[in-house]
């Protein structure tokens, strides 16, 4: 590994140049007129997967953006790693508010500023380069490494599963690796074993068959409006709790040992309500805001409507409305269960004279990786060398679907090794990567490789 | 009057075809690119008025949608009528629910669909159409005359009572009268005492100041859709009553001999449940269904907006999101103090975490019209002789915050004699009016002012 570390820090310049061309090619996924640079960008990288030394390296077609599909199978006996990444980025909107243009890369005060430089083209750039100084080194890798780079992660990867279910054979391994997750924060190198789930719902409640003037009608029937609010304002108790019945149920409580560990965490409250914009916290009692929102269950709205909502006054009765409301969900909750817990609480919840109806629109489980997994152990020592401490053990509020799949089709136990930091404006104007986390971070694949070698 | 009503009846198919051009220019109010229609179809009305036989017409500017104008004094010695209708008309949407398209009229079962059917330019046509019979047939009416037909009255007459009070000498009368109100059903002439007034409010929700992730921040703080539930979720008690503090305290109640009067009212339950289409009512507990329309202050939520409301799943915390909320009011109510006694009350349900924005749009107070008032009484005998049946008394649940300003600013007592039907369905879709009492109408209208010559 000497030799190889010696190779990363000699090669650092040219590490940023190469990742400057990738954030130059603007791939944004959702655009149609991308289609063209979304194929450039996707040739592009099968190029340099190629330079660092794998042997096979293909650009595949899907149904929509194509996959960069690479592999070294030249270590018989050791384990292998399926690598996934995105070469896709988000939007620019709203242009006017970056600094420098999003797709002409920016270095200020140690940061690379472009679309895309976390997320995720720097985080996959960090592999390319560990596995290239390997190679460069040592000819070989020290553990068989597939690798998988699509490119619709910000458009739903609408087409990932259909490509992973026909493509088995050249996916088999024995854990899967993902840099797209964040450290909790400068300084301070995490793991990520845990993600929420989803159970996401809509109600549409229907009163009078049509709309009815207010003055005409006003007095003579349940408003279907005021019908869904009292609804939804029964969801939660006095005291944050989701009312559901059986909701918590399936819920495994945090242990101790994670509670410790969160808690010692340099969380900044002042510095979320900033970036919130609120005055205060509100949510499940007995639980800390970091409890509730990498570890316990919520119910949220994501929309609202009915009737009028333009400008002035309008009296109407509106024949119905409707709300979108997911529940977050953590381990072992069972999403097609919430959904009907939900939905039967929802139903005696409604009053009479307005009828509902409840769709279950789709769901994903939580994750939780055991901490004393081999590959979570070997992460950790990685990041530990890499960055020179010992990650924190941290959870994520939100969802990484592709992390179930690999689980539900492949098998496969996930490492969420991640570098981005909090403020690193991923979906946002002037998105940026830090540079001594991209250099860490190189540090710390090539850490990675070494210590999978051992996990079986 | 024998053959001024042989005329209106020989002239059957050609007030219905007039009525139809008129329904056909699409006079909504509410939006901004209709001015242009505003105008032409002020322009239309006046040329029709001028046909009919007023001696002076004119479309006279507002600070928003002109105002058509026109009187014949022919009269001398006789009392002088203030007609007043509108020209204008709700929006059409949902527009996808009309069987026929809102502004080409079509006939079905002895109905006219159009937007504005009843409400009101058939009801304002009956008139140029009664006024034109009388000139046809004796070159004169029977009572001075001077019309006043609006472009405002769906989104709050905003201009009306500056145009008033600045044109005073135009509109000098003894007695307004209008038609813009039903009868009690098919068959059951009605004249109308009494009308609701209205407080209308929005409330604006503000949660984070931008959207948020609810996987990344879902738990940490209120969801502005939530705290508006909760908000609209109290407004009514368990009994049906209206939470707001003070609220029933201006309330006159009802008399007994009114309870009397509305319970011996050939009124049917189960059409009134099949024309709103709802499985059971629901109100004020302790009154009966007709008495909550007409004679009790409510409050209903007219429009409901927030986040997202496309098809499929989007995971945001949003920022924000709103409701339109008004009250009917009844006598002696004042719009002002309710609306200042809602805000209140509001923003005590508020929970902590999120703001609360709370305007009020607009507001009328109720009218009562003393039944022993000569006016009254002449537009009983009209009624009778038209529809072959004494009027019931009957109060409504609307506004029309016209016949308060009539009284405030130019102490006339207002004549109600509607002919639209209850399921008309005004501000809906396939909004409609029956052709008999289109007909009927035209006839009650000539009677009127024959009536009304007799009254000082």
């Amino acid at each position: 590994m000497t030799s190889v570390l010696k190779w990363i820090e000699s090669n650092r310049q040219k590490s940023v140049d190469e990742l400057i061309e990738f954030l130059r090619i603007p791939s944004i996924s959702t655009l149609p007129e991308s289609g063209d640079d979304m194929v450039r960008c996707a040739e592009w990288l099968a190029a340099r997967l190629r330079t660092a030394g794998l042997t096979r390296v293909e650009v595949l077609p899907t149904g929509g953006h194509p996959i960069v599909w690479g592999e070294w199978m030249g270590a018989p006996g050791k384990p292998t790693i399926l690598l996934y990444g995105h070469y896709d980025v988000q939007p620019v909107d709203p242009i006017e508010e970056w600094e420098t243009p999003p797709f002409e890369p920016a270095i200020r005060n140690g940061n690379l500023y472009a679309r895309g430089a976390c997320d995720d083209k720097g985080q996959v750039y960090m592999h390319v380069k560990a596995i290239e100084a390997h190679f460069r080194q040592n000819g070989k890798l020290p553990v068989n490494m597939r690798v998988l780079i699509e490119g619709e992660e910000e458009i739903g990867s609408d087409n990932l599963d259909n490509f992973i279910a026909a493509n088995r054979d050249r996916l088999t391994a024995d854990v899967a690796v993902v840099s797209d997750t964040s450290m909790f924060g400068k300084g301070i190198p995490s793991i990520t074993y845990g993600l929420r789930g989803l159970a996401y719902m809509q109600l549409d409640v229907t009163g009078p068959r049509r709309d009815l003037h207010s003055g005409q009608y006003g007095g003579a029937g349940r408003n279907p409006l005021l019908a869904l609010a009292s609804i939804l304002a029964k969801l939660h108790d006095a005291d944050g709790r989701v009312t559901i019945p059986g909701f918590y149920d399936q819920v495994r409580p945090l242990s101790d040992a994670e509670r410790k560990e969160f808690a010692s965490l340099p969380w900044d409250e002042a510095a979320l309500k900033k970036d919130m914009g609120v005055s205060e916290f509100w949510g499940e009692r007995g639980y800390t805001v970091l409890e509730r929102m990498w570890a316990r269950p919520t119910c949220d709205a994501h929309g609202l409507w009915g009737g009028f909502q333009g400008a002035g006054a309008k009296t109407v009765i509106p024949s119905r409305g409707g709300a979108k409301v997911s529940m977050r969900l953590v381990p072992d909750q069972d999403p097609v269960t919430v959904g009907r817990l939900f939905t039967e609480h929802v139903r005696k919840l409604c009053p009479p004279g307005v009828t509902l109806e409840v769709k279950d629109l789709h769901g994903a489980p939580a994750v939780l990786v055991p901490l004393d997994h081999p590959a979570i152990q070997a992460g950790s020592r990685a990041i530990e060398k890499a960055f020179g401490r010992a990650p924190v053990k941290i959870r994520e509020g939100g969802s990484i679907p592709v992390v179930a799949t690999f689980k539900n089709l492949l098998g496969l136990p996930t490492v969420l090794a991640g570098v981005g930091l909090p403020d690193d404006a991923a979906h946002a104007p002037n998105e940026k990567f830090d540079l001594e986390n991209y250099q860490g971070g190189i540090r710390m694949a090539a850490y990675l490789y070494e210590e999978m070698a051992g996990i079986r």
